[in-house]
């Protein structure tokens, strides 16, 4: 079923129909067929604050959201700081993941989200997400999740094995909460996020089919440049982790991300600068893929054309990797000298960047709300509206 | 560790040191040893509103709750509808349990709970229990609650098997937040509810020992008269239940419970009169056990002095099966009648009864909001009070 006749006919009420909104047919039950209305087009996405934001968050999500707030084609935009989902595994360690909030709304700014184009808000802080999630609860089975392959994967990294905290174990549930509450049309995330969108569809589905229409079908926004998707570590591992030590982090200063460049995992049979050289699995072409800009070669290695004339002199052998890393630094500081500058120019506004938070809290709280109360109406348990439990 | 020990210092603020309240010695970390502290006497204990109440609850536990509220000992008392609960297998029938608030909220007037003395408050209006809830799940493993014996039981009860709801599975936990909501001090339920309420403890114990002192350990409250606790069905079997069809419900009027009390399951050997009778086992008896009084032979059938007599008689035969019915039925109508009187005045004055549960709703809703912000302060995620994100 497509996800577009899971419309909201509150939309309708919307004062100005700008061409960014869709305009589609409604065949919803119940509702005129015909009726033409208007879907909003709602973001939705986040972080869970349990440390800095690395470039591997950048290429593979952040950047992308800051081209779509500013393309313009969306009319709402939430990122939420998922402080409530880190704590599902940091429970006895709230104080890592309260610190680690102002950092990541500090990466947010410096990335370049802009406050008045999207909302930047504090999930712990949005009350209606644990109403939500407690009565989605209800419409998941406890084997539907078990067989959740995100969740199964993430089990097994952390080795919970048998003691996974329940919350943790629900997350696919909250997340679903997390999403519907904002009426989210687009959630942008990695693949390996796609059995939790799932998950958050069936429920959609779920609801509807017993409650009635009241709930938005998202759909998941996949990036199409895979190289930034799939970013590995500096040492070639398959992922950036704090844990491993293998990331360049947003806030890194200039220096820190040239020692760590020079010291990146190339290819091991590449001993002398006359050996051919592999490009697979080398982590510093990987990273060109990502960062390269079409005027990148021009600006700082005038020498080659393009990436593949560079890629070629390597594979023939007679090319160092010392000369490849400096101009992969030269390309990755050019990227992140602006995000740095933001960042310093948040950090000396600390209080500013905490009235963001509060007043994207409280605008995300109101939201939430409104769509809990339809919830409620939907399940008819809002008892004491309209004096309903008389009726 | 007796529960005594995990006070909590704002009951200090009370004006009045009254004499319900026990002065004990405080023990607690962090605070002064030796200063003496004042504990209220709280307690918290409800129904799913998923079918009317029978005498089953009322000999069970309402009778029981009645005195208790009527002993003057307590603080403050809350009896929950618990709707939200109800939901957790009955996503799929709102409506159920929505028809059946109004009646439980009738059964508990007419049994005599009194609105002066207690809060009646409906589960899903209280919204912090949600939040409460989410936050526990941290603090619980899957595997814990899957040892749970009172979940097991409900599970294989309901042929849930492997489709059991996450919201089912994790009503333990749901049941801790209600508890601990309300800083209660006494659970008055029954012994199968033993399990749940060690959760409970668990989760105080876990909390405390990761967030610091805020929660209140709560004790199990059983009755002491197992003949009450234990009323089987009108057909012998185990317990009353609505699917057996084996209940005398409060709301039954006279005649009905006659016929049901005339219908009773007794002794299959005792074919005739003459046969000398069993009482093992023989739900009259049973029943004449739970519901008998110091008068009642001089008012309905003078010719015993008391129960061992009649049951000596029965034994050695020549006494009816007939009779002793009769005489139940009297001692029944006895006790249901002002219950039956007090229903029908209520009945009468249903926006009275929608009253009394708003405003026990929102007054459960303010302590329990006013507990939910001791925990988020002690975990420390009250970031914008008192601007605490900047600290």
């Amino acid at each position: 079923m497509n996800a577009l006749i899971f419309q909201r006919l509150s939309s309708l009420q919307s004062p100005v129909f700008s061409c960014r909104r869709v305009i589609i047919d409604s065949i919803l039950v119940d509702k005129p067929k015909g009726v033409r209305i208007f879907m909003k087009k709602i973001i939705l996405t986040g972080d869970r604050p349990t440390g800095r934001l690395h470039i591997g968050h950048y290429v593979g999500s952040l950047s992308e959201r800051v081209k779509l707030q500013n393309t313009g084609a969306f009319d709402e935009i939430y990122f939420m700081i998922a402080d409530a989902q880190a704590l599902t595994d940091n429970a006895d360690n709230p104080e890592k993941v309260r610190q680690n909030i102002m950092q990541v709304a500090l990466d947010y700014l410096a990335v370049g989200i802009d406050p008045s184009k999207a909302t930047i808000f504090i999930q712990s802080q949005v009350p209606a997400l644990a109403e939500l999630t407690v009565y989605y609860m209800n419409l998941v089975t406890v084997s539907r999740v078990q067989r959740n392959p995100t969740v199964k994967a993430e089990i097994q990294q952390k080795n919970f094995e048998a003691s996974v905290p329940v919350g943790f174990f629900c997350y696919p549930i909250s997340q679903a909460a997390d999403i519907t509450a904002f009426h989210a049309t687009s959630v942008p995330v990695g693949e390996d996020q796609e059995p939790m969108l799932e998950q958050c569809r069936e429920i959609v589905h779920k609801f509807n089919e017993v409650y009635g229409e009241t709930l938005t079908m998202p759909e998941i926004y996949l990036s199409k440049n895979a190289a930034r998707l799939r970013l590995p570590g500096l040492d070639g591992k398959a992922k950036m982790s704090k844990s491993l030590g293998n990331c360049i982090y947003l806030a890194d200063d200039e220096k820190t991300v040239q020692q760590k460049v020079m010291s990146m995992y190339t290819d091991p049979t590449h001993l002398k600068v006359s050996d051919p050289g592999h490009i697979e699995g080398n982590t510093v072409f990987t990273y060109l893929d990502a960062f390269i800009k079409p005027d990148s070669f021009e600006k700082y290695w005038p020498e080659y054309k393009n990436l593949d004339e560079l890629k070629a002199h390597y594979q023939r052998g007679g090319l160092g990797d010392v000369k490849i890393k400096k101009f992969l630094n030269k390309v990755l500081q050019e990227e992140l000298r602006p995000i740095r500058e933001r960042r310093a120019y948040w950090e000396e506004r600390l209080p500013e960047v905490y009235e963001i938070l509060k007043e994207g809290s409280a605008k995300a709280a109101a939201k939430a709300q409104q769509t809990l109360d339809e919830v409620k109406a939907s399940m008819r348990i809002d008892y004491f509206t309209n004096d309903n439990l008389l009726k």
